[in-house]
């Protein structure tokens, strides 16, 4: 960011700045009627997509988008648009939103507060009477959890044509519904919300987000700069060996798959580590067959989940998972078999850099990060320069009901956005 | 043994040698009509310690032995006698035997072979004509298995004092029925048989039994001498870390369970082992909690299995389990509890020497050998001279509905007791 985009947006009158009209009481309140909307009795929220609840959730934004004089459209993977007609319509819209699906035991804000405050951050806009050349449009993108319907992050996927309209429509849940039975099921509730075409194109994207993680917490900070999503690996590895009895069996003709497991798992920590600390490598399951006392291990399978923010990186340390299990495998057998790959992706750097100058203006505290945890962003980053805030989780717990992040921090995060959506809406 | 001795047994009329009289075809069918006591769909045995499956197996022995003209009694804890009264009664007897409770799906020779062996090997004194001066009895212990009353060798363990009468009566099975319940349930079956003293003193015990492991059919050998059976100590060890998100908890921070738990078998394994391959370590069971891939470990929960012949080394080596897992736990913690200690045991060496002699003049190939599983015996030796017979285990296959001993090893190993306790009955 040059000194004079920088200048451009701490010029404006700083009491018209949008982001004094964000209320933080409208703010909070619309959170907690959001909460309502599939609550659970362990003070969570359970919203899988294209469920009654989620519709209810999409209907209840509808009515306050309406209320402010938005436009609300839908598209045909089911995202739900509110937008704030520009004075220059043609130029092409800034987006920002997040998703309101959920875990099924998940927290009241992953999610849900980047759109809500997406929609503050509009209504503070609005109400400061600055005025926008670009449309600003909030959305809420359908099934990022993918917890009904795998794989995650189908509404922004589909927006960005990463993957088709079609296959999406097909994908099922557990009971065999497809995304285009709930889709029609829901149908009657949207009869007043008119389409428009799938994956119109747009300016710029901005989300906001909890981080899910305890880093801003520990640093003691109100604002993320998110740089990027670091990219992940994830392997299945099944070491076969040899039952035998532990009485009797001699060590020299065993086949035991746990110790094959145990060293592979030591050497894969070893060496799937830097000096900086940015690898993140983890063995979160581990299963021994026939896990009896008395009986050598026939076999052991074991997760390996691997995540680093460069991709180069990242694929030269993700060969080394075969490599070193095949290595450690003696006198066993490994079988190594990826099972997920997702590229490390990088958020757009002016984007980075207008969040960063806007929470300076703010003289909030911030600092830049990476996300380890995926999002819409990611999808629209592909196509179209990105940027995420993130504002702190407490205790970094998140997919779980006692998720939380403190009201002051919920407020905090809608001022950036609201600035940030009014400087680009200005380009 | 002295040559003397050793010649005592060889200077007998060849064709009267009471394993001459060993009839391989009624071994061989009382096995079967054993078996069918307590049959399994899958070929093997269910029968379980005081059941009406074990009451029916021990009334059969008593109308062969009664058929034969011996004894029958019973004792307080459930143990069968049946006796074959010698020239000199009042000297102590010769004791023969093993158990008739199998595991819940066990094999048709566990146990059952060396008491059918020992009736076999009574019935071929009879049939030689040989007189014997002590009397020889044969024994049916109650509940060697444990698996429905634990701890294992009940029977045994009673008659060699090992553990009191009264607390034995007072082990209760998973639906809480008392040995006492179950032995009084059991007791109108058993009217005629009359009840003689707990742990009537004897003079020696053999134990014919099948090896229940690998090495007599590796090696094509028929007979194994018991020397003694290996000292066990079995572990639990707790891992304690904490559990973080796999993305985003910085390895610096982490305190991973599942890598502290593989580290320690690893180090284990290295450091519990010897240069003969004589020492037995095993890991057969390892939890991990949550096992979720995306989470780093919080606790690892894994079974220590540590087994050796010498008393004094397993002690040392034993006392390295805690001592390696603590070493080994950091940043974690652990916690290492001992579930069970068993001491070696070694058989008496002149009966070692009756059992190698019997089986050499029959032109039998043997070997000395450890049992890597306890046995009645184990109980028995601790207070009376002690000895065991192995024959071979097809593939070491044991506490399996697929347990095998070929007919011809079953007979070989019958006529070398049959030696053994006649020689026995007449010192």
């Amino acid at each position: 960011m040059s000194m004079t985009e920088h200048q451009s947006l701490t010029q404006v009158d700083q009491s018209a700045r949008p982001s004094n009209f964000v209320n933080h009481e409208r703010l909070n309140a619309r959170l907690s009627e959001m909460a309502k909307i599939g609550a659970t009795p362990g003070g969570g929220v359970n919203r899988a997509a294209l469920t009654p609840e989620d519709a209810k959730a999409q209907l209840q934004l509808a009515r306050w988008a309406t209320d402010l004089g938005l436009f609300v459209t839908r598209d045909a993977i089911g995202n739900l648009f509110l937008r704030l007609e520009g004075t220059q319509p043609e130029l092409l819209p800034v987006l920002s939103g997040s998703h309101i699906d959920s875990q099924p035991t998940g927290g009241k804000f992953d999610g849900i507060y980047g759109v809500i405050a997406a929609l503050e951050a509009v209504q503070a806009i609005v109400e400061s009477g600055c005025a926008v050349s670009r449309s600003v449009e909030v959305v809420a993108w359908v099934n990022e959890e993918g917890s009904r319907f795998a794989p995650s992050m189908m509404g922004s996927g589909v927006y960005a044509v990463l993957r088709s309209l079609d296959a999406a429509l097909h994908l099922v849940d557990a009971e065999g519904v497809s995304v285009k039975a709930a889709l029609q099921q829901l149908e009657p509730l949207f009869t007043s919300i008119p389409m428009r075409p799938m994956g119109l194109p747009i300016y710029r994207y901005i989300e906001a987000h909890i981080e899910q993680g305890p880093v801003l917490e520990k640093d003691g900070l109100e604002i993320g700069v998110v740089t990027g999503i670091q990219g992940k690996h994830t392997y299945k590895v099944t070491v076969t060996g040899e039952a035998a009895h532990a009485g009797t069996a001699p060590h020299k003709t065993r086949k035991d798959a746990l110790l094959a497991a145990a060293g592979m798992v030591t050497a894969l920590a070893t060496e799937l580590c830097d000096a900086q600390d940015i690898t993140r490598f983890t063995v979160g399951r581990l299963n021994v067959y026939p896990n009896a006392p008395s009986v050598v291990p026939q076999e052991v399978v074991f997760s390996v989940d691997l995540r680093h923010p460069d991709r180069e990186l990242l694929e030269q340390l993700s060969a080394l998972v075969p490599e070193v299990c095949n290595r450690m495998a003696a006198p066993c057998s490994a079988h190594v078999e990826r099972l997920y790959t997702a590229a490390p992706i990088e958020f757009d750097q002016r984007l980075q850099q207008n969040i960063e100058a806007a929470a300076r203006d703010l003289g909030m505290t911030y600092r830049f990060m990476l996300s380890a945890a995926g999002h819409d962003a990611g999808p629209i980053q592909s196509k179209y320069p990105a940027g995420m805030i993130f504002v702190p989780s407490v205790s970094g717990i998140t997919h779980n009901e006692a998720e939380l992040t403190h009201p002051r921090d919920l407020t905090n995060g809608t001022q950036v956005l609201a600035n940030v959506l009014w400087s680009l809406s200005m380009e």
